[in-house]
């Protein structure tokens, strides 16, 4: 823990990494850009699966599982999806490795075991989810059907970054089929609006919801809604999407059916995901230069105990130290004690500050005797004396403030970092000066999005659902706009 | 509905794959050897796997996740391991596809995108993980390690059977690290144990405890603990297993550590895992020919309540059934009522006890009049008139003897079904009548087991630790034997 992490202000992208890293989330593996999620960063990650999980069955939804590999006829057969996703994806083309016959102990492809059909590694499911539900739905009855997967899939990314963009993450995907386009678009904006709240809620992260343009969208999809962080850098993230993919896919893969009148239509589809980029997005947006700040609801540490004491006072200490522990567990708080009898008081404030613990209460004997602890919240840094006897209450109601001020913390610093502007080089200005937000008139074509990329690296994160209608015209071209968008340079 | 299921005795392996596929637990995929897991089937799975997540974590396990990739080279390391695995491997070998100039909308691997060095997808992850855990591991107190994950696998058998034997299945595998032999000696105990106690706890599944013979040890483990259960037709099914590995990985992987002298030492390792196969046990060792029988444990619907009703009276029946189910939900029982308007009571009985619900309760105007409700067991089929009164407590009671007669049932059989036997022609006869466990003395060689399954395809399940020593000769060769063996025909 000696050494110092980098500073944010010095050099962003190396802090996050470093702390990604000493923190325990996650470390890059032996496989080129995969990563090794960590017990401590998995632990946080179960704590959102478990959470989304709920959410997703609380809205009707059932997991089930599909095949890693997706024969490569059937990843052909949605035409976009399978453009937009074929530069970057994994194939096994053999199913047998054998001794090498020059090499001792060395293994080689065996040529004769090459499969006479490839296999793409799911870089998402549509195509392998799409080619099974033409067998699962007949008839309006069967509709709608509300599935979800928990699973792992493989982009061929070139540059690869923690969390953030990986060749291999973990993921969930839901994947729906209706009856109507209203139907599904309703689901669209449902799960749009479940992930708003996580992200709001369990990640103290406020998100902008709105619909992405015709560049940013999900290749296969009619209309796709996201969910856009901003971090502490002035960067966006997009921290969740919703795709209503029209009848591209029953139509690709032939999923009919008899509607009421007795009468064969295509099915209507929407698919919607949230990724360990979650794990960066809560990196980013509230850690600071001495290590992760969690969210109290996604700690899975809420509480750390430091006993303070003398050589050999140890275990008389922890024996009146457990009630309280056991009095927070009770509550429904995690708490650990950090019994090590190896290390000093000072070290390990310094490894549950890296590691982002809400609460840290140290506890002397004497503190015990005056019925007063020492707490330290990590979000503030601020250090209180409370009393012992109403500990597990204020503690509780601690971790709820703690909760809500990361939570407001990152609302100002979104809105501080929101900027209404009408001329390109005011523009320009802003993404230069702060970054953050740059929220302006835009003509509605490509062309000019591209150009605005081109010149300044900033993206439309999404068209604003609550942006009011406006008369405007495009900062670029001059032309007519009705709306302002989102821009942002971002990860 | 209308169809039913083969019967057992006519044509078991026929029954199982029907009603594996007709219950909605899982059916084939577009994949080859690759199944999908329906919702259904899932459910059932994520009560396997909320369960043992659980076992796991109170005996001080953490979760984490490695790569689905394993490079070559690393793949190489442990040979023994490599060799046994190579054979069945998926390998990718390039990483993009591109547009078939010849044949528009078509795709074909881009030669260009070749990678330099193949990856494996894992069949098992010891070498990607100790390959991390070099990284880890310095000194005696980063020791003992304990982690787990929950992941997908990919061997690429050549005949495949849904759950029992799929090209890709999911699996929880534990790898851990210690400082000495017999502390990681404890710890393949203890997972066996953990494992035997979740079999027989939940699956209501009775298991043979043992330890595998050469011949069927994991590759590149020292000593392979197994845990076998008996199916209804005789044969035995591997459900569980848990490897000592020695110091093969640490030395393969060079994972040093410096023990309390000061010395460098080579890392004990361990590994263990169930898979989806679990599934396939379930199904196997309780079903009959109505359908699934599921040990309420492990049921996602464990009552359902059909409403027996006359035209246009549904709506007021319910009000009167949702108390009901309330009260069962609050006693934490899972409920569904069936109140499609849509299909009849027989339909609705025939279904649900295809899907193997443990309980069922038929609901009239009337029942609720007279204070009585018709109560059907699935495990027995019987029928019971139970007071309305006190229906809750019936019902927690009832779920719980349904358990233990499914585990009973299954007991008796698998007792039945287990023979002691002293010669060679006795051995045959009994496999050849009855199946099942045949426990018999063999001369410890590796020829003699060879030669056994050859002409009767029983291999020996596992030498089991509760057998008691026992002087007596090898039933083939005549060889003195110290101990009888397990041996059966087995899935």
């Amino acid at each position: 823990m000696s050494k110092q992490l980098p500073k944010r202000s010095e050099d962003y992208s190396l802090w996050y990494n470093e702390l990604v890293k000493r923190a325990g989330l996650a470390e890059n593996s032996a496989v080129r850009g995969c990563m090794v999620i960590k017990p401590y960063g998995y632990a946080i990650w179960e704590k959102m699966q478990r959470t989304l999980d709920d959410m997703f069955k609380r809205t009707g939804h059932q997991n089930a599982y599909f095949p890693l590999f997706v024969p490569k006829n059937l990843f052909e057969a949605e035409e976009q999806n399978a453009e937009g996703f074929a530069k970057e994806c994994a194939v096994v083309t053999h199913y047998r490795l054998k001794l090498d016959p020059e090499r001792p102990g060395k293994l080689i492809v065996d040529p004769e075991a090459k499969l006479e059909e490839e296999l793409v590694v799911r870089p998402t499911s549509e195509a392998i989810i799409w080619s099974t539900y033409k067998g699962w739905i007949q008839s309006y009855r069967d509709l709608p059907l509300l599935i979800n997967q928990w699973a792992n899939v493989v982009r061929w990314e070139m540059r690869t970054r923690l969390f953030l963009r990986t060749a291999e993450f973990l993921w969930q995907e839901g994947h729906t089929a209706h009856a109507t386009a209203q139907e599904a678009v309703a689901e669209t904006r449902q799960m749009l609006d479940v992930y708003a709240e996580f992200a709001e809620e369990w990640l103290a992260l406020p998100v902008v919801k709105g619909v992405k343009t015709e560049n940013e969208r999900f290749a296969g999809a009619i209309e796709t809604y996201c969910i856009e962080g901003m971090m502490q850098d002035g960067k966006a993230l997009q921290a969740g999407t919703s795709h209503f993919l029209g009848q591209n896919f029953a139509k690709a893969f032939d999923v009919l059916f008899t509607n009421k009148e007795g009468q064969q239509e295509h099915v209507w589809g929407t698919s919607w995901g949230v990724s360990t980029r979650l794990m960066g997005a809560l990196v980013m947006a509230h850690s600071d230069d001495e290590g992760l700040v969690l969210p109290p609801k996604l700690a899975p540490i809420q509480v750390v105990i430091v006993p303070i004491y003398k050589t050999g006072q140890l275990d008389e200490l922890l024996e009146r130290i457990r009630p309280i522990q056991m009095g927070l567990i009770e509550r429904g708080i995690s708490v650990k004690i950090d019994d090590r009898d190896t290390e000093r008081p000072g070290f390990k404030f310094a490894e549950w500050e890296l590691k982002g613990v809400p609460v840290r209460i140290a506890v002397g004997a004497r503190d015990l005797d005056n019925g007063t602890l020492e707490v330290a919240r990590r979000d503030t840094k601020e250090k209180m004396n409370l009393p012992l006897a109403d500990i597990v209450n204020s503690v509780a109601l601690l971790l709820n403030d703690i909760q809500q001020n990361i939570y407001n913390r990152a609302r100002s610093f979104r809105e501080e970092h929101t900027t209404r502007v009408d001329s390109y080089d005011e523009f320009k200005q802003v993404l230069n000066d702060k970054g953050g937000f740059v929220v302006a008139h835009w003509d509605g074509t490509s062309e000019t999005e591209k150009r605005i990329k081109e010149e300044t690296k900033a993206t439309i994160r999404c068209i604003a659902l609550n942006e009011p209608d406006e008369d405007g015209v495009c900062m670029v071209t001059g032309r007519p706009s009705k709306r302002r968008v989102y821009f942002a340079q971002a990860y």
